[in-house]
């Protein structure tokens, strides 16, 4: 029975962990610590890949961008993000990227855990884009090419940096401020921070190359003369219909590895290509069912969309984390009355 | 700019309104008045239909229950609502329904609002079922056969009596408790109550049948002879891939209103017929391009399953009414870099 009936009970809170209190999280972790444990939780997901309950994201989409909604399970828990991309917002001083995420308790259908996934998401997304470079880029990779110097740029940098091991990268953009912004946020990183005039500039001496720019546009971002053999490539940017950043040539002579085919289909580099293209599932790399790099020659190519095992991932780490923490407050998201069948009862009784 | 970097700013803020304001707010407006001006929300979103965005809802199953996310646009205006479906959590003290919902800008991407809707959806499914039922029921309908007695059975009956003008409800429910809690709760509405002992004394005299019940199988709570002509059924609980509430003969019979037929087909009382059984869908009869109760022997079926539209009208509705009032708070639940491309130097400053 609870105390006080106009009060809710601890079944009617929800812990919700503000954006002040996930930088709070991450400070308290450290950047590079969470990366690296937030890339171990991926790679279990990806190792229980196929007892999950897989569905494409449901997109919605407008001009000038798209809101989605991305759930999975694993039969015990349920996740979803809610994440729009607005290219344009940030002409108007908003951010492309915004998200917030929702774990439940799949026998109860209750929420557990709400969170906002602005910043996790780019934590995730740096996280997989490690933990896939570390059975994909060529052994002993020490240099980064970072293609796009926007919201993304820092994180994929340090996660490459804590789980790859580089101790190098070359920056890239279009706007030289953003390659100045990343610049001065990495000064002090213990990586050798390089910015580029070009994007052939940026990729010379590279064993990865990350493109993530936000056109929502088919661009090429890489041309095929740019890229040698032994490389990897890790494609962020492009994911969602009518958006690539990569010549048709170049996903052609790569080996592509994907996350959830039936998404890369419709929003990945996998879209310029005809439907027998072969790829690899990154979950079958991780179990050992699948090849990852074959040889120091090959040309690799992890075809990244964004999936939601990974912000299920995620959320697992941030409920785990804040156990037992002040990082989270209560919120009464929940109707929870005494008697369950008496929500009207409850409704008249807080008059 | 902020006036302090490390505090959120209007961007980063979305309104938020708990489970307690959300009752405040109700008892502000009044229950029936609210239940009024939803069915006005709902009906013009109805007039609208075809310029929304539709999809079936996205359903995780168990086997205990479901988890949905219901989402939809209007082009201006993007809505989704989470809601679970679990019969088995009133045995543990816990709701059968939870939900809430969120509203965003489509031009942005950015969340406006983010509400609790487990008393929201009661109020919405209600109004939704009377202003189908103001359509669909016979001329001066006086009396409601409320047959499942659980959490929606007072809202229900309130938008009968508000929309419709019922003056009298004939309650029934398998356990005399849920009645008996039912009957208490509208013992001061102005309605004259009658508890039964079964079914068929609940019908008796009603021309409006609403039945709400929740197990999850293929139940039969009218059978066919217990249904005269001149009737409006309005099926509330069947709602998912397994669960109706009608005996086949009496959807046969009756003359069947869907919300969106690709749901209703899989969810409703609809999944026990052949694909080509005749429907009418409801936003015709509203906006008068189909007709809707003929004459006064028809036997007319809302074949009721929900549909994310409704649960929009109901967040516009909330959208409205919370502002400039103290009946929500500002969530901090996005982050808003000065710099929308500087996420890492706005993590990095908040160490």
């Amino acid at each position: 029975m609870k105390s006080n009936a106009l009060q809710p009970s601890g079944k009617a809170l929800v812990p919700f962990v503000s954006v002040d209190n996930m930088m709070r999280l991450i400070h308290h972790i450290g950047v590079e610590p969470m990366l690296t444990a937030l890339a171990g939780y991926v790679e279990d997901d990806f190792r229980r890949w196929e007892l999950f309950d897989k569905t494409p994201r449901v997109a919605s989409h407008s001009d000038v961008g798209v809101i989605e909604l991305m759930p999975t399970s694993d039969g015990e828990a349920y996740g979803f993000k809610y994440v729009n991309g607005h290219p344009k917002n940030t002409k108007e001083g908003l951010q492309t990227v915004t998200a917030f995420g929702l774990l439940a308790d799949v026998y109860t259908g209750y929420p557990v855990l709400l969170t906002e996934m602005t910043i996790l998401t780019a934590m995730r997304t740096a996280a997989t884009s490690a933990m896939a470079a570390k059975y994909l880029a060529p052994k002993g990779a020490t240099t980064m090419a970072m293609i796009g110097n926007g919201a993304q740029a820092e994180f994929q940098t340090l996660a490459m940096k804590a789980i790859v091991g580089i101790d190098s990268v070359r920056l890239f953009d279009i706007d030289s401020k953003a390659t100045e912004k990343v610049a001065r946020n990495l000064a002090s990183s213990g990586l050798t921070v390089v910015a580029c005039a070009s994007a052939e500039e940026a990729i010379e001496g590279a064993q990865i190359l990350t493109t993530c720019t936000a056109d929502k546009q088919n661009a090429t971002i890489l041309t095929d003369n740019m890229v040698g053999s032994g490389v990897h490539i890790n494609a962020i940017g492009g994911d969602c219909p009518g958006k690539t950043e990569l010549h048709r040539d170049i996903v052609a002579r790569a080996d592509m590895f994907v996350e959830y085919p039936p998404q890369t289909r419709i929003e990945g580099e996998l879209q310029q290509m005809p439907d027998d293209h072969p790829f690899t599932e990154l979950w079958q790399v991780i179990t050992g069912t699948a090849q990852g790099r074959r040889d120091a020659r090959q040309v690799t190519l992890f075809d990244s969309v964004g999936f939601a095992i990974e912000d299920f991932s995620a959320l697992r780490f941030i409920r785990d984390q804040i156990r037992d923490t002040d990082y989270y407050m209560d919120l009464d998201l929940l109707a929870d009355p005494d008697d369950p069948r008496d929500l009207f009862g409850m409704l008249m009784r807080s008059a």
